[in-house]
């Protein structure tokens, strides 16, 4: 008989105990985690601290390249990376449907934990819910990153300045269509991989370049798309996209186009957009494309200083259209 | 027509974009959250750490003396604060689903916005994602942490001595008996409140004595019966406790009979379990009586040195039962 997660496991009492003892700890054990009090004590820290949070729903919870447990640590780990930041120590809710198989707890506990040590983190305390079954797949995990920022890291949005380039550390669009593909029961859900990935080490390796670099955001829900109408917004200049050189593999590519979806909008997890001084994008380029996780980097738009602000795509035929920010999402669930 | 969360507030895009800086930002705005960027740069911090999480999965959402947001919030500043950690930042993950009407998200984040200023502390980072509608009642909230722990404060139950004794700073059972009692539509819900609130200023107050003070915990799922369970599995100690000291609201002892629950095994959200040297109890007892969430603080035990270590119920008539941890919950998203 296959043993279910049951309501008991989450009263916090006997079940939830070994529930804790029998699955959890055996996979994630470390010394802050190990004592299971209210909270984690950790040590004392020197710089600006970085706090972030991410909810995954994403459906199903085991897809093509990752699942759940994976992208809740890597979500949370590119947070922090993004803004500057060495992660320190990851928290862990999870809040399980009532009837999800203990097998797929433990396989997605496994994955926690060989993602947190993939990136050099500790899950340093938890907390565990379960609700009544309503639809079935049952698993949303919360996580939050606490990270330190170095002395001298300073990344925004503010210190861009027309004329600076901007590089995509690599294919996008995957993560969304592999979700995608696996739910349309396309049967194609093999060839379109997710790239959910932490992104820590790349990103220290950029922040190597000093103040050359200027900006990191992780495309995640809403695409590049979100990232690029971020920019002119938020920054107040426009941003040109060339489509030719922006890399997408030609899996994705085909099923985006089967589906009907602008693979600009679509959500990446182990891709970032990066924006550089221009006369460091190449040596930038170059540090993307000897690390495992930015080979496929491109140098692939420019900051310019044009009213109004807006991000606007140079298409393969040399036209311009603008890149909007997508109203909601194609499909719910995506991450 | 009443306006609703749909699923297109969660994609990442323009509507959750408007979500954010309509419903979220005026209510929680601090300068660490209005970036916006993905996670929340704060200033150095000297001491060690403290990090916790909460998921809060309880149904209804708004219930006699509170509701979702104030039990999130509380959770999570009690987390920290029985630690000996003073609350330095708290993040705030919703997970909504799809058809909640945005009137009760409001609300709701008015008493979380209210219970943070209660506790002194910020919203600093967020995310949101909804979800497809499901069984109607919609919304779980998780919440993360983060706090600095004074030089020279040390608490826990390896600190712990036979003799020591054990207060509870007011009536027990309350949060739990207001859920069941709401659920149960006994007609009586007005009767039993819930006692969630922030206590760290309580712990704060009680910090102030010093190593006498030897361990605090929030007796949340699982109630009071489940510290004392914890404090004799884990300290190696037994522990006395006088039934008749047990401080406990007659209509919340009156709704407990009528369902057959157990006070020492329902939930509280604003009471500690305080262990404190002997000399000092009375003190300690004073500090509790002398604070708006201590007024009915009571010395309810006694630890002892007798094995095997065991916590024990002296009955108002003088016999004897063990206090068994609960398996799992007599209802299930009591918080």
């Amino acid at each position: 008989m296959t043993a279910l997660v049951q309501l008991a496991h989450g009263g916090g009492g006997e079940a939830t105990r070994r529930l804790i003892a029998e699955h959890i700890l055996p996979r994630l054990k470390n010394p802050a985690l190990n004592p299971l009090t209210d909270g984690a004590v950790l040590s004392p820290v020197a710089g600006r601290l970085c706090l972030t949070t991410d909810a995954s729903v994403v459906r199903p919870l085991e897809f093509p390249g990752g699942d759940i447990g994976r992208l809740a640590v890597s979500g949370t780990v590119n947070d922090l990376a993004v803004m500057g930041a060495r992660p320190l120590a990851l928290t862990l809710s999870l809040i399980i449907e009532e009837g999800l198989p203990l097998a797929t707890l433990d396989r997605i506990l496994d994955s926690i934990a060989a993602t947190a040590r993939e990136a050099g983190v500790a899950v340093v305390t938890g907390d565990t819910k379960v609700v009544e079954r309503q639809q079935g797949d049952g698993l949303v995990i919360s996580t939050a990153g606490l990270g330190v920022i170095a002395d001298g890291v300073e990344l925004g949005i503010p210190r861009i300045r027309p004329g600076d380039r901007i590089i995509v550390t690599g294919t996008i669009a995957d993560h969304g269509l592999a979700i995608m593909a696996s739910r349309a029961g396309l049967g194609i859900t093999s060839v379109v991989t997710s790239d959910v990935a932490p992104l820590n080490d790349l990103c220290s390796a950029l922040l190597a370049h000093g103040s050359a670099l200027r900006f990191l955001r992780d495309p995640t829900r809403g695409g590049v798309a979100n990232v690029f109408a971020d920019l002119a917004e938020d920054g107040g200049f426009s941003v040109d996209i060339t489509e030719a050189a922006i890399p997408i593999a030609p899996a994705t590519r085909h099923v985006a186009e089967m589906l009907g979806i602008d693979p600009l909008v679509a959500a990446n997890e182990g891709k970032l957009v990066v924006v550089c001084a221009p006369e460091a994008a190449d040596a930038l380029l170059a540090t993307c494309r000897r690390h495992a996780r930015g080979r496929n980097a491109a140098i692939i738009g420019t900051v310019v200083d044009r009213q109004p602000p807006l991000a606007e795509l140079i298409t393969v035929i040399g036209g311009r259209r603008i890149i909007g920010r997508p109203y909601g999402e194609e499909l719910p669930r995506i991450c």
